[in-house]
């Protein structure tokens, strides 16, 4: 079944979101970040709704037609394809950071094995790098980015709980791993949510390098 | 000699099969994963019957001409050329394993080097990884994924032999290192068998990762 | 604005410093070594001007419309484009090294791990390596290639101050890095700062390698 | 000045070598394998003489106008151009062993690394890797593979005379290292010496693995 829009929804306004989804994910994919058919992504559609990935697709060979439309409960609307289990993670960040237009999940080796070693402590401190300049609102090295890291569950309200309960703190919170699993980013466009995504990997990169070399 | 098919096996089904080995090599070769003339592929043709690839060919460039046809004892059927020397691997499990039809087998840097490193304790335990629901039947990070690894031998029944007494004791068996050599997995059609390969060298890598972090 | 070129600097003399130095920069970003918008790269263009990147582009998708024309004291000429944040850097090696026509600024994830590594030490000794002779005036791999980690900071004029001490010391100097940063490097022409961005990459990566393996 | 080539020299041979050379460097060269304008190749063209690349080119550029003819004395034939500085190297094996038809020189990450670090002991021993086999003569994982590090030095004698006294010992010669630098090998044809050679990258990498991994 074709994907059916509701009438506030123009189909070259979902088609953009679908065409940028897919190019994003052929270009992750490429690097190697959504192994074996893991990985989703979103972006924002209107105040109610949002595009996302359709669940178990290789994300090297997405077009528009491996994308559906959701509501920010997480429902299909229009379509009954399968939104990817992990739905509920994204809807979250559309719910909760209104300016946020793009949601990133990925699962690369350095995000997966990064999200291991850190996870007892459950917070990664990163510190001292010209690059966290790349988070938007971080204007020096000297500043401090802390990415939380969550246990791993296939319960997704826990998951939800744990992000609302740092959301809930006040602290700021620009992506998040998951123990065993990989990132979430997010941004208030492509350009911005690629750039922390890099960014993010690039650093995590640069601490598991800098561990296996100060032990 | 060209290939020669039995009456029962139409040329189309042949070419399939062989376009897709060669296909999936090329994809393989291009990650690395096939060093140097080795690794080897194999499908279902039918009951009777799978296509392999010749020994020896560089398997970033293989054509239909690179792939023969053998009987489920491993014997050439139809041609001259010579088939893997690791052929009996490849029927074991068509003889053994009704629903798979596609066997891959690769020799990574990664591979090559968790084989030997797990040698001793002869098996690697995957545990608490996210991406080890990629595997079929897997449905929680909570499993726990055995591969084991048989010590490596040039006398391919010893090694048939510590295969079948593996399945013989029912335990799961959906993938297996060869000490200092590669891995061996398989799956119902191609994708699924991609996938398979795709998530064993991630996770893989990734428990060396911990491995060395860990230290 | 578009770029506006003062009476002594022909068009196509900018134009070509301009397509030089984006085709460095596509060719550095697809290595990775310019990740998340970061790193800059400029030419000399006359005895009082330069062309550099505009802050902020994507180094792997720069085009003519994304360099542009400063003097040698950093100032923005013919337009209103704003010049990278490190520019002080780049007009500092040609106003002291007359000879130099090329200063490339990248950011791996090798320099930025080798910066922190070495910034206690404050110099990195580079010896025995073949590679070494890749450094114009370099003739042994008996000979020693120091590079000087300087400490990071968001005012430049900190860091030019660092750089003009260590000139003013008389020792060579072909290149430095910063600390939780990247790698400055500059030569006579395109190719031979390319050769020896190439080379420092690699030394400094078997340094790391080496590192690891003696621990 | 273009290639003059002797009486005996058919163009179409010495255009055919030539053409190889630069094919194979190409390739070896986006493997990363020839940093910084490294490395060098040659092909045998008849009892006297060689096809080898000239010095100082960037490897991964390569066309027929930057190979030349030498005798197997190492001097230029019908050109002024100057052939790499390690040529009497390649001419050694040409001279030594009548069956060599290739010798490749490259210069990765890995075999500088491994240089370094087996320098001492003065060689690598390889066992038990199934990828032994790839090199001429070895068919079984049981094997041991030894590969010399000779020391580095500018002075090409010194090295022509370590790699003769290996070889005036009877002992099997596949390849060699030379410290801090990278590694020789060579076989009866370019198939077989690049099977050599990404087999030998594959087992040093390997073992500098289990090291990391052993610790």
């Amino acid at each position: 079944m074709p994907q059916v829009l509701p009438p506030g929804i123009p189909s070259d306004l979902f088609h953009a979101r679908a065409d940028a989804i897919a190019a994003a994910a052929k270009e992750l994919a490429a690097l190697g970040w959504t192994p074996a058919t893991s990985s989703n992504f979103s972006m924002r559609v209107d105040d109610a709704h949002a595009a996302i990935t359709i669940s178990g697709r290789d994300k090297g060979h997405l077009d528009r037609n491996d994308i559906m439309l959701i509501d920010l409960d997480g429902y299909a609307v229009g379509t009954d394809a399968r939104p990817s289990a992990e739905t509920a993670l994204h809807t979250q960040v559309y719910r909760r950071l209104p300016e946020m237009q793009v949601v990133l999940h990925t699962h690369s080796r350095t995000q997966s094995v990064a999200s291991r070693l850190f996870a007892k402590q459950g917070v990664v401190h990163l510190e001292g790098w010209e690059l966290q300049k790349a988070i938007t609102g971080f204007h020096t090295h000297e500043s401090v980015l802390e990415i939380p890291v969550f246990p791993n569950t296939q319960h997704m309200p826990e998951l939800v709980a744990r992000v609302d309960a740092w959301l809930d703190t006040g602290k700021p919170l620009h992506a998040y791993l998951i123990d065993g699993h990989g990132i979430y980013t997010w941004g208030r466009d492509m350009a911005e949510t690629r750039r922390h995504l890099e960014a993010l990997e690039f650093l995590l990169a640069c601490e598991l390098d800098l561990r296996r070399l100060s032990a």
